[in-house]
């Protein structure tokens, strides 16, 4: 679900006296991967995707993932009911094997709560988990619970996806079609929204605020798109698309080009933005915690006005280029600086 | 690794607000037994063990476990090097495995880590846990890294077992032998050392303080144990031989009854306990996180007197009964209470 996938895919946000936290995961990565692999052969990806894939039998990977949730750092206790907080910590552990076109099977919950939590508390936690998994097809199998000075659930999840149909980060090719599930932008809104502390306001758009409370992932439909487009990469939008289209194209080693004009946008972030005089396509690139799947794919469907899967749209927002990351806007093409969207403001 | 096995087996240690921690793990496990589980069948054990267990193919189990530590309440910075806390909550977990009579094949690691940690001592930390996996067998394959006020190591294992070897905690007859690997009580009596702060002492105990810094789950004997023994029922030894033992009588619906003069005592702790005027069996009987197996079986090998796979010693110290909890203390049969040992002192 975090950014660098695989192996610490996390981000440590905040300042550490660790001076950057992509030189430490890299570091970590190095000295992983010099441990002695007994053996090597049926470990398929260890690092840089949304899961590790290993081989179960002929036919079928398994699939393993897991997410770290810190109070402070990825939830607040004022912006989220318990249970919205627990369905959402367990869907962005079902997002990273829907982005490898699997399906879970078996969730490992590890949750580390304060001495002062009240007991309903946690077991609202548990219910917006069991939500979320059932909605998804998930058995919680297990865990493990301690005193912690801090709220923390750490979820593994197991899964499966047939090897034909295996998605990694690594196959985009240039030339390919850039997709993108449904909408996104409403995550980033619906927060601040939240943060606002308004009620009438967050009445006013319950889709946006939905979203960043119960976001859904799309693990429903991944056979649909592995039958429609066979795609040759896809990551979930777990960082804002500007940021997890960057990995598809460093593990694929292209670049891309993306239509912000053709970037799908909900009804509820067009009324948002209209009233605060801002560009929703700034959110559409930026915002994370979607869970929406972004692939590429050769089959150009971008002609057909409404590709539809199961009731989600589909919409192609750009191609895979040889290398280089650009944005077109109003029909101009620009570069795509490392801060994403604002840097051609 | 922790007490109530499968589902939410851990003990929250100090004081809640959830008035008891048996009772809040109760209500969880109701929770989420309610799941409606989408192929309950696939799932062979889910509670009340120290895996998850599911069918992967026809001669083949599939093991899931995870463990959370955390700083403060699981370890301590003061009293263990970074290298070795790692080592420890890795091993752990490939205990967990080591108590189905499985191998462990693939680690997930979910890290918290304070803003003010040094770089150089998370990188320990993953040296630590690659030496554990190295020994084990275990590949790292994958993680997520947060921020978080408290040090937290949250590691996820899956490991494999051949269907006929499973040993689970619920197979237990009355009349089998309980079965001990190696020695128990030196995890306890290390760490009391190490608190002492005394560094001649400590260099005066250094078996004691190594089994309470860097514990060898038991995997590389899980074969021979089976081949052996057959074993009826197993666990490791997290919580104490007198807790662990009870896990086993109460999934299995047995009793037990304990030998103390028969439990193996190492040369250290005999040395130990000489100079403290204590009595090394109340440690054998109580010391956790010692991670040696204890296990059942019908075979009667205590009149061999050397019992021995591959270098580690294996002991009868007790039965299987029908029902009750009791202890042996030179000839003469009393109850074993709740709190242990010290109850019939």
């Amino acid at each position: 679900m975090q950014g660098a996938g695989g192996i610490h895919k996390g981000e440590i946000p905040g300042l550490m006296r660790i001076t950057s936290e992509w030189d430490l995961l890299g570091k970590i990565r190095e000295r992983v991967g010099k441990t002695g692999l007994p053996h090597p052969e049926s470990l398929f990806k260890g690092i840089g995707d949304d899961c590790a894939v290993f081989a179960v039998d002929d036919s079928t990977f398994g699939l393993l993932t897991t997410d770290i949730s810190v109070e402070h750092v990825h939830f607040s206790r004022d912006f989220g009911r318990p249970a919205d907080i627990g369905f959402k910590a367990m869907m962005g552990n079902v997002s990273d094997i829907a982005s490898m076109c699997g399906s879970p099977r078996f969730a490992l919950v590890a949750i580390g709560i304060p001495a002062d939590t009240m007991e309903e508390y946690v077991l609202e936690l548990y219910e917006g988990m069991i939500e979320a998994a059932n909605q998804s097809g998930t058995i919680i199998a297990g865990g493990d619970t301690s005193k912690s000075d801090v709220l923390t659930l750490s979820i593994a999840l197991y899964g499966e996806v047939p090897r034909k149909k295996l998605a990694a980060r690594d196959g985009a090719a240039a030339g390919d079609i850039v997709y993108l599930t449904s909408t996104t932008g409403d995550s980033m809104a619906g927060l601040e929204i939240l943060k606002t502390g308004d009620r009438a306001r967050i009445g006013r758009y319950p889709d946006l605020v939905r979203k960043h409370v119960r976001p859904m992932a799309r693990v429903g439909i991944v056979q649909e798109i592995s039958q429609v487009f066979a795609p040759t990469a896809m990551v979930d939008v777990s960082d804002g698309i500007l940021s997890d289209l960057r990995h598809i194209c460093t593990e694929s080693g292209r670049g891309f080009v993306i239509d912000t004009d053709a970037l799908p946008i909900s009804p509820g972030l067009k009324a948002f933005t209209r009233e605060t005089g801002s560009d929703p396509r700034t959110y559409a690139l930026e915002s994370g915690e979607e869970y929406e799947l972004l692939f590429t794919s050769p089959r150009d469907l971008s002609a057909t006005m409404n590709v539809n899967l199961n009731g989600i749209p589909v919409t192609a927002i750009g191609k895979i280029t040889d290398k280089g990351y650009s944005l077109v806007r109003n029909g101009v093409m620009v570069k795509a600086g490392t801060g994403g969207f604002d840097h051609f403001k």
